[in-house]
């Protein structure tokens, strides 16, 4: 969990409430005083957990020279809702303070005009790195290439090595780099083989020969992953010619992964990962009601399957009364399976081979579960309804239902895979509608044939 | 995603299915070249994937010196189904092998006998980093204590830690620590501010007084977040006396964090994340029944509010036709609210001072959506069943039950969360109960008021 910032925003929420106006100016100040020693992303945090209004008015606060930063660590919507009420001369001031991975970073987000004003504040050298990587789309690692870099050239002595590093070593460093002429890599030499060795001798005899640098094409999570296995803390970024144009730290690959856990976790529920707590409700609603749509086509499917036997339910009422039930347990077991095999999906591990004796040991599993719960449920309901027939109805159809959601728990992920269909985000919809609808055809189906 | 391991797994299940017995020496041949090559984390990764009987046979195609390395990397369960058939020479044989920290990483899934086995094999001073480190629980960094430091006494000059560098640096490392003469933690120097300085400098004079180190007893994921946030790629560990007892490098915070991710997946369906791929039948069975269990409590109160209005079912079949519509938006409508509130918890961003503006927006999200929606789902039941009355039901009964959502999705996941229950984890099969019963009881006490 990240530090509790709910007690500065309740201090913010009521400042002004106290009827006492000298009680206010002191909390004001004692406020300000406070919030002086926030860092860049619990400021973010704190913004973005304000209403629009508070949200407005803390951010006047915040000293100008670290709004850039404070933009930079927002999520996309709610930082847009900063931006929006600022003046142009405000903006200019802001950017004029951006590097050009920050703005990348802010790019996604900005419309044109305001990027243009951006690159309007900076150097050359600046405008270049910005194009550079822009080149490269949001999902991979050569936009977000840091430019952080030690470099020397390939020719370069032990010596020339220690001068470098008795200046400023930037953050998060255990390798420098060499390069040719042209500037294309030429290798990685670990800073620690420099220490132990003589100055007189070329850094090229220290290479560490096994590094290998990320192309810049590699997506965010295979580069995180590449960088977790290696053993240093950050990796050269190359490009398709074989330039060096810049370095991914371990840190950046955290904040990915961070990022990439947040996104899967809202994609879930149809949400976007820049969704901002108080975000306008008309646009709120708006990219919600997409997600009911989806849902509710797969609700009508249930009801559908259900409407085949409405002259049963009409004679057998109950049958009603217990559908649910048969759908619920359908619908647990099975996301259970889901689970267990798409994270076996996520390492790699889920293939021909294997496949059937994974749906065997699930279809066992469910056999089992299957009777387990049918012979409970079915108890349960012969008891409540005095029907020892309705017990064995549902009891049978459970059993069915549960060894279903098995087989569909092992199939559905597999084949969103195949189909390129991340099965994190659509498995369980569709999972739950075939358990849904076998669910019912299965219930009502034997209440048919056995009850009437 | 994970390198895939599917061809190895097609053909070690393959292997030997060819009836030309001369093309199975050659695969075999071939195959164990290939698996040579295998890191640590691929062969644990490989192993899970296969069938038990799959996974034995590879397991003896392990080189020895690697077979520890291999087992702390697998998975708990998978890795016990490996130690259980192990005879005690050849289990000696790999402990002898594991350092202090690899025995604990597998501590938690070991039974005594075999953790004092392997306690046998390691020198005094392992035996007491091995108890030093189990002292603490499965939830504190102080556990997980790396002993690769770079450590020098409080007195110590530049000289004395550039002497330190020549000789082997431990990967991930850019800070020295000093210590009284005690053991107790004195500070920390970053080794850039080592390079630049005369060697006769005392190094307290290079000390970096912002550094906090970590405390033995915070939780995995405070302590990956602080490190995070660091400018270092390590942070001290101490414990209550001061003592230095180990560090936590960046690449340990990477895997708390996909660790903790993964946990939380599998703990969503009611899994266990060493849930093994081909765990023993009956050992998942029993396990995943319990989760189905809770469930189905959920499911009768389901079944007992619908259960209230049979009377109206038996008269108004169309009800129990459409139920399933009612429960399922206002489900999938509250689960959108609940994960923006669960996220903003995690975030440290929900309190009391905006508590009620975010209700006001999510109610306000969910009045749009519910009259939204109950306009087009209204508009289509009329239709469908020729009855405008029925169409006026489930209209407003989806924007109650929608509204209903929204509420609950704000309320549930603070409330779990003031009684310390983590709502990621159960916030969501209580709220679909909630709007399950809402949605029922709303929509056949609806209808039996207007339809009857």
């Amino acid at each position: 969990m990240s530090d509790d910032l709910g007690p500065l925003v309740d201090r913010i929420v009521n400042a002004g409430v106290d009827t006492d106006l000298e009680n206010v100016a002191i909390e004001k100040a004692m406020l300000i005083d406070e919030l002086e020693d926030l860092e860049f992303d619990q400021w973010a945090r704190l913004l973005e957990a304000l209403p629009i209004e508070e949200r407005l008015s803390q951010w006047q606060l915040i000293s100008d020279d670290v709004q850039a930063e404070v933009l930079v660590e927002m999520r996309a919507e709610a930082r847009l809702s900063i931006i929006d009420t600022l003046a142009t001369d405000n903006l200019e001031q802001i950017f004029s303070l951006l590097s050009p991975e920050d703005l990348i970073e802010l790019a996604d987000s900005l419309p044109d005009h305001l990027i243009d004003l951006a690159l309007q504040q900076m150097d050359q050298k600046q405008r270049l790195f910005f194009e550079h990587s822009n080149q490269f789309n949001e999902n991979q690692i050569g936009r977000y290439a840091d430019h952080n870099l030690l470099v020397l050239p390939q020719n370069a002595k032990v010596y020339d090595a220690l001068r470098l590093l008795r200046r400023a070593i930037p953050e998060c460093t255990d390798t420098l780099f060499l390069t040719d002429r042209a500037g294309r890599y030429a290798g990685t030499v670990p800073l620690q083989s420099t220490f132990g060795s003589p100055g007189h001798i070329s850094l090229v005899e220290l290479l560490d020969e096994q590094a290998e640098p990320l192309l810049a094409e590699m997506s965010l999570e295979e580069s995180a992953e590449v960088l977790e296995k290696s053993e240093y803390v950050l990796l050269p970024i190359i490009d398709v010619k074989g330039m060096l144009i810049g370095r991914m730290t371990i840190k950046d690959g955290f904040q990915i992964m961070r990022e990439s856990h947040e996104a899967e976790n809202m994609a879930r529920a149809g949400l976007s990962e820049s969704e901002d707590l108080f975000s306008p409700i008309l646009k709120s609603s708006m990219r919600r009601a997409t997600w009911l749509g989806i849902n509710l086509l797969t609700a009508f499917l249930a009801s559908w399957a259900i409407g085949l036997f409405e002259a049963t339910l009409q004679q057998v009422v109950a049958l009603a009364v217990l559908m649910p039930i048969v759908a619920s347990m359908g619908g647990i077991a099975g996301s259970q399976t889901l689970t267990l095999i798409i994270r076996g999906i996520a390492l790699g591990q889920i293939s021909r081979g294997n496949l059937m004796p994974l749906l065997i040991k699930e279809l066992s599993v469910g056999c089992f579960n299957g009777f387990l719960w049918a012979l409970a449920i079915g108890g349960v309901v012969a008891y409540w309804f005095s029907d020892f027939m309705i017990g064995l109805v549902i009891a049978s159809a459970i059993a069915i239902n549960i060894m279903a959601a098995a087989f569909s728990g092992v199939i559905i992920p597999v084949l969103l895979e195949k189909l390129k269909i991340d099965p994190a985000l659509s498995g369980s919809v569709i999972l739950t509608t075939v358990t849904d609808v076998v669910g019912f055809v299965t219930f009502l189906g034997l209440g048919t044939l056995f009850l009437i």
